[in-house]
């Protein structure tokens, strides 16, 4: 059984996130998302500028056997349809029997019974990586969650919580943050990169998420791929910021960015 | 009995619309969205730039206790499911139930039969503030309307219009245009900031309307509340404009003016 | 019976082209989309940018009626629901029945199943213009098609293929790439316009076929209109990468040349 105070340091290195961040542009995994709507293109965006393949392939007639053929799958509770939760089980169902990689972003869990009764079964399901605010971890641990999608608690303060997810899951879970908090059963990480602009651009974690997704396929550490994702997004976000004015002109920057990061700047920047 | 010839000018003053604006930053107001699927990232972007808070929370399932959580809500008639029309329904019945004040965006009203009947229903459930372009204006208080989402008329040509859905509602209407044209039962106000090229971008005016139900939740004067939302965004698109090259650097540019405008800024710059 | 081997170079003129833009900008046409969630906002605004009218009327409740009278039909089949299949098939009657002309975007045929049968059947409504990726035209050419959205093959490669739809539908067909590559029944027209970066924004050929809805909508030649869209769109492309630092500001600058682009400019760039 894990518990908080049992983690330690992590032993990632700078040069295993280079070589994650390596293999998704030499690879271009294919991700297949189940997003919502608020953050399908930004998303899209954030792949393709990365260097990875979108395919937003959500409908139940096609979600299935799609997810035997992408390289991982994302599953997003933003916006929920009845079709489109049809189409988010259909697809973890052909991810497990593929051995696909997943990743849940539990948007709203706690806050929202019925969308938090869906995440539970899904973290029963296995996802490789679970990502979220605070709030959601909490909330998906069975806490209380947030105002809708806001999180009004401390990545620090869900850390617990997102150590009784591991247990379920058996995978990594991200907590987002001003210092972003990364666990599996054994260790946490820390990286306080970023900028407070890219809390007041809608889906900005949503597209986080996404790209998780793409390095949960370029390795077998879900700690690895989540750091790596994360260390890419918000090294972009601040190089973004430096050239941006405000919230608007963050976003178009920060894919820019994102499309020049090369593995040795990436190893370069990030502080683990 | 409301008549357009019986309006008088506003009593509204700088020094309202700014403490209007001030409070929207300071109370973050959990604003309820059910908007369409063009407009849903760019009112999200909006609100959280103005300093409030967008939920995206739609589906019926969630939609009435949501209602009752917000501080606003938003309805927008565009691109309608039958299931976004069932969401849209609970979140209206949710908003009486707890006396959360509700934007309507009428889209289409008027030019679509289908859509036509439904707004009708919405506007006999007394929104705070109707919010639309003169076509649809019209169009709502039984006239013909326009050309799909597009306005066919002049906004001052949609005033008695507006004042037949004043009497039914109870509340503010807001016709957008070159000049927009604000009224309630009493009161007529102008405003003529904005630029040509917000008409080139898809949402720009559903935004204004998330925008407003986020001002609707901080005063308990519906013109007032419409009138601030539309002068901090006219006055921000102003100078986003003269920053930018086109329509598709206005947009970036409007969020980070809307993001860095202050309450003393707006009151030097709005003329009324 | 149109074998590649028997086309001809086109007998398309920059002034045809610039006619035709001309046209699109001065009877601003409006154009019905019933597309996917990921390219809805940004068609949208190439469309407003280039000077027409969008209307994302897709609702099976209105779209067949709409399609009479919409001055063309934009059909795009990614991101699909049961009800936007059906809002689909409404406005396809409603576009046959009164003539109205309409593109067809066959998102994902050939590599997805289900989607492929609905984009055959789709074909034998003789689409005015169909417009996909090489993999695309081969897949619903009968052909294997490619990874998701992703084109695994080359447009050459793929004007066998096109061939056979012209054969079936009787109009024109785009294939992008780039090089892109167009036919109708007699002739094949090639444009290198645009930029890589361009391939790295999700959206960016699906709004393209939004263009060329608004252009088929101002000329009789199919070709022609395939062309004109293309080309504007690929040289505002070329434009836009100049003042831009990536995929993530390419978009805004590609909107702000959409919509500076005359008639005059366009001749005077484009290599038929």
């Amino acid at each position: 059984m894990t518990h908080a105070h049992a983690l330690r340091g992590h032993d990632l290195t700078r040069a295993q996130l280079a070589t994650t961040w390596d293999a998704l542009r030499t690879r271009s995994p294919l991700v297949q998302c189940l997003t919502n709507r608020v953050a399908t293109t930004l998303s899209a965006n954030v792949l393709l500028a990365a260097g990875a393949s979108p395919a937003m392939v959500d409908t139940p007639r096609e979600a299935r056997a799609f997810a035997g053929v992408a390289s991982a799958v994302l599953v997003n509770l933003g916006t929920p349809t009845e079709e489109s939760m049809q189409g988010i089980a259909e697809a973890v169902t052909g991810a497990r029997e593929s051995g696909t990689p997943w990743v849940l972003d539990p948007i709203g869990a706690g806050g929202l019974p019925w969308r938090s009764g869906i995440a539970t079964g899904l973290l029963a399901k296995r996802p490789t990586i679970v990502r979220g605010n605070a709030s959601e971890v909490i909330g998906l641990a069975g806490g209380r969650g947030g105002r809708g999608a806001d999180s009004i608690d401390h990545p620090e303060s869900a850390v617990r919580a997102a150590c009784r997810l591991v247990e379920r899951s058996g995978g990594a879970v991200a907590i987002s943050g001003a210092v972003d908090h990364l666990v599996d059963g054994r260790r946490l990480a820390l990286l306080g990169h970023g900028h407070p602009w890219l809390t007041q651009v809608t889906g900005a974690g949503c597209a986080l998420g996404a790209l998780m997704a793409a390095c949960v396929a370029c390795t077998e550490d879900p700690l690895l791929a989540a750091a790596t994702a994360t260390a890419a997004y918000t090294v972009a976000a601040e190089r973004a910021a430096e050239l941006s004015r405000g919230p608007g002109s963050l976003m178009p920057a920060l894919l820019d960015e994102l499309a020049q990061l090369t593995p040795e700047s990436l190893a370069a920047a990030v502080q683990l």
